[in-house]
C-alpha cells in the first residue's frame, strides 16, 4: 500500500486505508460512466466519513458541458446537507479535476480533495498549475495525488485505447 | 459610448453596439438576483444573434456552491442545440467569471466572452490570471472586459452598501 503525494502544505485527515476505500467508491462511479461509453471519470464527497454525493462524467449523454462528475458530486452534497459550504468535505475523484471542477471545489470550500491519476493536458490541482493552493483566492483545500493512481489511470488508457481500436474497425469496414 | 478592453489576441465579430445591447440582456438577468437578494451577477449565451442561454446567480436560494449565473447559461445553451459545443456563442456576464465558470467556457468552447466589472478578489479572465487566454488548454476565447462596466459595478457595490447598511440596523436594533 503507498500513500499520495500531498501537493501543498495543508494536512489530511486520513489514513491511507480510509483514503483507498474512498478512492474505490470514486472508482465505482468511474466505472458507471464507461459502462455507458463515457470517459471513466468518477468523484464523490464525503463527510464525517458518510459518502454525501457521488457523480460520474455525463458530457455525451447529457449534451452538456459541464456534466463532470466533480459536479454532481459537488451538487448532490450541498443538496444533502442543504448548505453550499462544504467546509469539513472531503472530495475524492479518480482524474485531477480541470479548472471548471477545481473552481467549483474553490467555492464549495471542500477541505481535502484526493485525485488518482494526473491530467498533463489539464490538470489544475498541481499538473498545469495548482488552483486549489493559490492563496489569492478565498478557500485553499488540502491536495493529494496519486491514490490508486494506477487503477485510475488504467481505466481511462483501456477506455481510449478501445475506442481507437472500435474507430480502426470502423474505418476498415467502410474502406470493405 | 466607450468600448471594451480586448485581453488576448483574438478577435470579435460584435460592434460595440451589439455589445452593449447583450450586456443589458446580462445586466437584466443581474436585477432578478438583485430582487431576491441574491449578489447581483448576470449572465447569458448568444449564437447568431439570438440569446439561447440566460441565467443569474442563485447561491442563497438553491443552497449550490455552483449555481453562478454563467453555469446556469451555458447550461440552458447546451439544452438550446442538444450539444456541449458552443463553439460559435458568445458570452456576456457582468462580473468577471471565477476560476470554475472560466472553466465552463472553455469546456463549452464559447468563442467570445464579455465582461463588465472586473473582479480583483477572484477573476481569472484577466485579473488575476486569464485562464482562457492559457493555450496549454485545448481551448482559447476571445476575452473582452469592461463593456458597461459602470453600469455592471454601480450594480454589485450598490447591492454590499445595503447589506453593510442592514447589517449596521440590525447590529443597532440588538444594542437597544
Amino acid at each position: 500500500m503507498k500513500g499520495g503525494n500531498c501537493l501543498n502544505e495543508k494536512t489530511t485527515t486520513l489514513t491511507i486505508e480510509e483514503k483507498e476505500i474512498f478512492m474505490l467508491e470514486a472508482i465505482k462511479e468511474a466505472k458507471k460512466a464507461e459502462a455507458i461509453k463515457e470517459v471513466p471519470i468518477g468523484a464523490i464527497v464525503v463527510l464525517d466519513g458518510q459518502i454525501i454525493g457521488r457523480g460520474h462524467n455525463l458530457r455525451e449523454e447529457s449534451q452538456d458541458a459541464t456534466a463532470h462528475a466533480e459536479m454532481y458530486a459537488i451538487k448532490q452534497a450541498c443538496a444533502a446537507i442543504e448548505n453550499w459550504r462544504l467546509e469539513r468535505a472531503q472530495l475524492f475523484v479518480t482524474l485531477e479535476p480541470c479548472p471548471m471542477c477545481s473552481g467549483a471545489m474553490i467555492l464549495s470550500r471542500v477541505a481535502e480533495v484526493y485525485y488518482g491519476a494526473n491530467d498533463p493536458k489539464g490538470g489544475t490541482a498541481g499538473t498545469l498549475m495548482n488552483l486549489l493552493s493559490d492563496e489569492r483566492f478565498n478557500h485553499v483545500a488540502y491536495v493529494e495525488s496519486g491514490i490508486l493512481e494506477q487503477e485510475c489511470g488504467d481505466l481511462l488508457s483501456s477506455f481510449f485505447s478501445k475506442l481507437r481500436e472500435e474507430k480502426k474497425l470502423l474505418k476498415n469496414q467502410k474502406k470493405d
